[in-house]
């Protein structure tokens, strides 16, 4: 079963690929892998060039903001499944609280000059060797315990905005079952219904793959065919969450 | 022991970039790790944006007929050598004669539909969503042995190039042995004899990388403190091979 996932809104958007560089950073923080530095460099970097160009911290306090107050309104409306909302109320108000504790994301790793001056050649065609890189190299000498002391350390101070990020992005699936749906002859539209997110199931039998258009309040989704890269003209049975 | 190459022309550079961007491919196509694909798909599109930019294959078929020459005449005046030195030069021809049988290296990966629909959007920061690359999402559904077939078929349209580089490189890291050297307070110059390449090792506990300014005329090595990141200053025993 193939899973897919498309954000209905920018923020979204800018979450869903700031927890996927996360993923990508917890992976290859051990370097057990020969090459697994590259993938932590460059998930790194391209997260401190998402941060630079996006004021997730301030983003995500407000939408734990709304999520806290839609809970509390739950909460009180609700007596039945207090005990289970309770529980998700205070992780908020943790999260919230460790995420407005930290300085800007990033901050600290920007002004580091072994990280710092590696950003800046790392991205050249090819340009990850010695003599490009000559303190990377150096540093891929050092025994393995330094280097993984060096990314825990690196990766511990985006953790207050991963957790919140996390648990935003937990609670918002949530809101939301699988229903199994037909696009007839491969397209389907749907109002979104001020929803953030769409997830979807696609068996990889049928052998295609979404392309998605809309916002949160309508979307239309198309079938592509893998094989021909075209519109897929068939009737798809899948199932879709509108979170 | 660190060991450190230092290109002393141009196309040496292109080269022992090639080479290194090869030994990734080499490594992450058998996608045994969740994220080797990145590390395969990057290299991959790093080599086709070096390919395009650069004439690789006419560059390295005159070095290789230099080398070629070199050869000849070095059988010619060395009997003693001579059945050592016969089979390089067949070596040499073979190499030579694949390099020149390729169509233009990358020419068919650039034609490649999925491929160059990746390559446009790969290099986005964080933009190997599914939301942002479904095909690509798509395929890394597919089963493994699918997907070592592809890119087991991709890198075998470059293995001439690859083949021929890696021999020219191997020959001349073949022209000269290490010797010791020291670099007096941190620094060393030296005349560089029309060399392709410097190579060197240094012992890591002496905790230093060098930085190293020259062409193929002369060269100046300079050992940089990884600590301080700062000139250092003390005497820095090494081994050198100027090839």
């Amino acid at each position: 079963m193939q899973k897919f996932e498309h954000p209905l809104n920018e923020r979204t958007r800018i979450y869903l690929r700031i927890e996927s560089l996360f993923h990508k950073l917890n992976h290859s923080a051990d370097l057990t892998q020969p090459y697994e530095y590259q993938v932590f460099f460059s998930s790194l970097f391209n997260m401190l060039d998402i941060l630079d160009q996006v004021q997730v911290k301030a983003e995500l306090s407000k939408d734990l903001e709304k999520l806290r107050l839609q809970y509390r309104t739950l909460i009180d409306s609700d007596d039945e499944n207090k005990s289970q909302l309770l529980p998700k109320l205070e992780q908020i108000n943790q999260a919230h609280k460790n995420l407005m504790q930290t300085t800007r994301p990033g901050h600290t790793l920007r002004e580091n000059r072994f990280l710092s001056a590696l950003k800046q050649r790392f991205f050249i065609p090819g340009g990850d060797c010695c003599f490009d890189l000559p303190a990377l190299h150096h540093w891929l000498h050092l025994p393995l315990d330094v280097r993984r002391k060096n990314t825990y350390q690196w990766i511990s101070q985006l953790l207050p905005l991963s957790d919140a990020l996390s648990l935003w992005l937990e609670l918002i699936r949530e809101t939301a079952h699988f229903e199994p749906k037909t696009a007839c002859n491969g397209v389907i539209s749907s109002e979104a219904e001020s929803a953030n997110l769409l997830r979807l199931e696609i068996p990889i039998e049928q052998q295609v793959y979404p392309i998605i258009a809309g916002n949160s309040r309508r979307f239309t989704l198309r079938f592509i065919s893998f094989e021909t890269n075209k519109n897929c003209e068939k009737d798809i049975e899948f199932t879709l969450a509108i979170c």
